[in-house]
């Protein structure tokens, strides 16, 4: 273990009080001592994804955070709204560790020879409290990356990957051949776009801006709809027309694209039916709500006949219910292809305590397609 | 075969024009002869069901239905909301006769043995085109009632009591142990509540007015909320709480109910967490829409995390899932339990002639419920 190791290190924190009041905080604990088969992974890489959000900010509109505490234990402060406290019961007053996934280097390990052998590599690790300087891991839930793979590289090796992945699975599971996105532009819409184009998936990326359908079909994508345009509709049929699409994953959550999706999936059914069906064609259309970009109402325009659905969808229940087997081929494919497939950019490189400045959650916490993350702990030292 | 039996008979047919024009009129056919394993029904009691309403009225406002046509070729006349005509495409220009179910005397049949045997026999039936004077029918289609069930008792042996008894179906087969029903007053809501009672389930009832919660506490119901009620949400809640319903079938379709009854759901399943999931609970919750009674889209305040879904459901593509024996096994508890669990209460009973005045249909078309209608077409001799 190199001498250099220090006893303490600092780890984000995010707090709702009983009477509502959000505190993130930057507070000093122990470095843990790796146990036998554990390692210690000094990180160096770990994103703010859309899914670290809702722990991290608790529903706070990131604009009215305020700063308090002092440069030693900085802090800053907002008010959940009364509406969103009922969800947050079994949390109140309990100071949480954030931050889904990351990557470092391995500076400890216990005594096993599976940890040992870890040392020095680079690996990227899952599991919360990520957005922390030090964190110990068992050995083998450490994905081992080639040697040269800078951590910033291999910083979001879990959650957009597999749960692009997982968008392609769940289609196959359920019966459909092709997929609607929305939000295609972001880090995972276009690591779909690169899935669907090696695995010859037919996917209807929809946009918001028309620079955002410029760089998807720079990068190859060919079904492009913009929702920003007065076409909007008809290109969204055609589109769909185009695929087959009968499954969407959105984004965003809020609004009527759910429902208009399913509508134009419907008017592409009903044009090849050969007779009247008054129920609307039989075909199951389905969307899935994964993100939630718009927070608010979901407002669905029925129309489309009755075999719909919308519903929630997470990664990590998907990931139970298809099996370890089916998982880990998954994490093999990102591990081969993080370079390519599963690249990821971001637009930004913090230090923990800027994480904390509210001018900068202000940015981050936007959750805009085209800015991205990336906390590196090492500038906090 | 008697010898009364006349050549034409009288029809009710709805035809959506392509310029948008809905058509309901009564036209004279020929009475069909029956072939060789079919009977000839006589149709005595046909129910206006909420699912006949669609082919009927194409989505027109029945308030705005004008008379038109002659005594002798009577018609109503409305304008489709050009909004429904996408969905209408394949019905364009076709006139449709209308009618799901119904029951009736057999007053001729086939020459096959089994044909013959149901000679003068009470059968209900269903299939579409019931809304006749005569219907001809499969033998073996036949649900042959016991002697002396008079056939306004067999009119509704088919939709209600199979939807009733598929919800239950449906609640089982998808890991649930206890129901939701909105709109739970109606003669469908009633059935289910028999049902549930005989079967030891939990349903909680929703009604709209005080009058229809007081109706099924008189009919043994335990958990009745009144959604017109100020404390309807915590009512809800509490209802939820006593039977552990993660699952709800809502004939409204529109409005924020659906979203409702997920909250409620989550805030059941939230008080029994022992520690904080970011992601809500993670038991699905369920809300199937099998109905329209309010065409205005479905409103989902979502705040129930990320294990729920809405969709819609119809009985066929239930029974086909089920598949052959199954369904038996739901007929035939229909036929043993037709005057008790399945009994069904018509408010008016009413000719084909009738079925076309436009104020008869602004009565039976508002699908309110606690009016039921019967056509019995032979008042129309």
């Amino acid at each position: 273990m190199p001498a250099a190791l220090p006893d303490t290190q600092l780890q984000l924190r995010s707090l709702v009080t009983p009477e509502g009041e959000l505190q993130i905080s930057l507070v000093r604990v122990p470095v843990p001592a790796p146990a036998s088969n554990e390692v210690l992974v000094r990180m160096q890489a770990t994103p703010i994804n859309p899914s670290d959000m809702g722990l991290l900010l608790a529903g706070v509109d990131p604009a009215t955070l305020v700063a308090a505490g002092s440069d030693k234990e900085p802090m800053v402060k907002g008010q959940v709204p009364a509406a969103a406290m009922p969800g947050f019961k079994a949390r109140l007053g309990a100071s949480l560790a954030v931050g889904n996934e990351g990557a470092g280097v391995v500076v400890a390990a216990g005594e096993s020879p599976e940890a040992q052998a870890l040392l020095g590599k680079t690996v990227a690790i899952l599991g919360g409290a990520m957005y922390q300087q030090y964190r110990s891991m068992r050995a083998q839930a450490c994905l081992v990356l080639e040697d040269g793979t800078r951590p910033s590289e291999a910083a979001s090796c879990f959650v957009n990957p597999l749960t692009a992945l997982s968008m392609v699975e769940t289609m196959r599971l359920e019966g459909h051949t092709a997929l609607v996105h929305t939000a295609a532009a972001s880090n995972l819409g276009q690591m779909l776009n690169r899935i669907c184009l090696a695995d010859g998936i037919g996917l209807v990326c929809i946009v918001r801006k028309p620079e955002q359908a410029a760089l998807l079909r720079e990068q190859g994508a060919k079904w492009v709809v913009d929702s920003s345009a007065p076409d909007f509709a008809e290109k969204l049929v055609d589109a769909i027309a185009g695929t087959g699409a009968t499954l969407a994953f959105d984004a965003i959550g809020g609004g009527r694209l759910p429902g208009q999706i399913l509508a134009a999936m419907e008017t592409v059914l009903n044009r090849s039916a050969t007779e009247y069906s008054r129920y609307g064609s039989p075909v199951h259309k389905q969307v899935y709500l994964y993100g939630n970009l718009d927070r608010g109402p979901t407002v669905i325009e029925r129309g489309f006949g009755m075999a719909w659905g919308v519903g929630g969808w997470l990664l990590t229940p998907f990931l139970q219910r298809i099996g370890l087997e089916a998982t880990q081929r998954l994490r093999a494919r990102v591990a081969a292809e993080l370079r390519t497939t599963f690249a990821s950019r971001y637009t930004d490189e913090i230090s923990l305590a800027d994480a904390l400045k509210p001018e900068v959650i202000a940015r981050y916490g936007k959750a805009a397609t085209g800015s991205k993350f990336l906390i590196n702990p090492t500038l906090d030292a």
